[in-house]
């Protein structure tokens, strides 16, 4: 017996449905064997990311997920998530998105990333998914949307576009 | 024998995959009936569209796709489409995007977009997808996508962000 | 005697020059004149600061400055600042210019930013300023800047683009 | 006689324009001598350009102006220019301005602009300043500003904040 159950829209005419095949993951190939362990070591190396109380959740080649819970000092005034904190997160997921594309001897940097809050953070534990959506040798472009789950309910919180560098042979800057 | 040829990825764990029920444009409903309509004749007013030589190619709620050919006049030095001149179509896509969930006496006004350009805009005839990802009485955020069609081959060029404003009673600016 | 009363814009030539005039924070009125206590009082309840060891150094009407020391909970894996980090403080520094700029019974969100890391952001100290480009009764669009200031020394490493909605009338939302 | 050479305004005090001595034109050294001469030649090469009937106004080292009459074919529904064709013109000043600091056998692609539309685009001129804010080896910031002028009036209609790419040794992408 065959079971599918296929949520999403399997509509081949649908652009917003063609789309998503550029962000399959699968669809990338790593050029370090290793990426996954290397963006491991570099995301332990991230202060912040202890700071936010953040678990490195997935490291596919091209998308990387990264979780962590409510917690007060990460709030603003109306006790949702900073639109900066959920950025710092989220600029994490995408920077090591674009990561695991990376050749071994690269380092990656941050160029610019933009983000939209869409709803007030507020929630129990929040996902952040960053995604590849054009690598590059040297410029890197990925999208990343956080989600807030509270009592098992997922919502789109924000989304980020962000541009991210490849470093190669500056002293300092590694990893 | 079952063929099966599923290309999306429709892993259920997967979370990019998910966040494609947020863009489904069959969860929106338009709160004007005439949605279509009014989204088309406010097109035809738009002028710069006739420059574009732009096709306002299917008007669904929440997703708009315009279309256009090559044209020397709106090209940058390389002979590609100038990123102005996709960021025109891609905008006029976003803003019909929401423009189709807002109520009949709003017009809109894009408060602000961003745009990346993944790869030069090179190719026969481009196609331009506007979706809603987050609609709202006074601030909707779209998101657009920007394919060249080259031999039959669509390949992503651009991407953008693009936050939108309805305005309800300012004389001068309707529809 | 001669008096010189050089306000803004001496150089009819220079755009650029002619543009501070539209920055230039004195040119703008505050509705509430209460806006600094107010700024200030908002400002104590974001955590986040707390977290970041931020100060509010300066309140004027439509310009913010926001000062942090580095510290290595804030860091990426270089030991700079977290581009995320960066922009939580220029958030705030941008959100709260435009906070006084609104009226007494207005709580203000973040609609979007958008940050550009021109230079690593090392240094001994960090000072955020944010600045009201155009005031709105619901949107307010500011730019921010963030200084690495090290050995006396100051150094532009991040400039930010930010749009506000100014909310009135929903609960659990103030100030 | 009295002679006063007020280049910026030099109040120590204020931040904002403390930021104006980073935007001084006069602070770029171009790598290139001929950069006007070579910046005039690919802009006459931008059809884009004729089609907005622009003018490249000025063309300092590491600042641009263009500008362009208001004209029916640029507008959107309500007559203003589309924020499209806003965009346009300003990322060739933007463009431009990155490229005059560029060697001479670089070309110059646009990464990625964003756009904050302040006012409707209604005017019977436009003026549209790109400045360099950060040069690099390959990446270069720039900052926009669109400009109405309207009775002898100028009015702040837009601001981008636009990232740069150095394209050397890609053959078809000259200039």
């Amino acid at each position: 017996m065959i079971l599918i159950d296929v949520y999403v829209n399997v509509n081949i005419e649908s652009p917003a449905i063609r789309t998503r095949s550029a962000l399959n993951p699968a669809a990338f190939e790593p050029r370090n064997p290793d990426y996954a362990a290397r963006t491991r070591e570099s995301f332990e190396r991230q202060a912040a990311m202890r700071t936010l109380g953040a678990t490195l959740a997935q490291v596919l080649p091209g998308q990387v997920v990264i979780t962590l819970p409510w917690s007060e000092p990460l709030t603003q005034q109306h006790g949702f998530l900073h639109a900066g904190m959920v950025a710092t997160a989220l600029d994490s997921a995408c920077g090591y998105a674009g990561f695991t594309l990376m050749p071994a001897e690269a380092a990656v940097l941050t160029i610019e990333f933009k983000i939209n809050l869409l709803a007030p953070a507020q929630g129990e534990h929040f996902r952040m998914v960053g995604t590849v959506i054009k690598p590059g040798r040297t410029v890197t472009v990925c999208e990343g949307q956080a989600w807030a789950i509270d009592g098992g309910q997922e919502r789109l919180v924000a989304t980020m576009g962000c541009t991210l560098m490849a470093v190669i042979g500056r002293e300092h800057i590694q990893g």
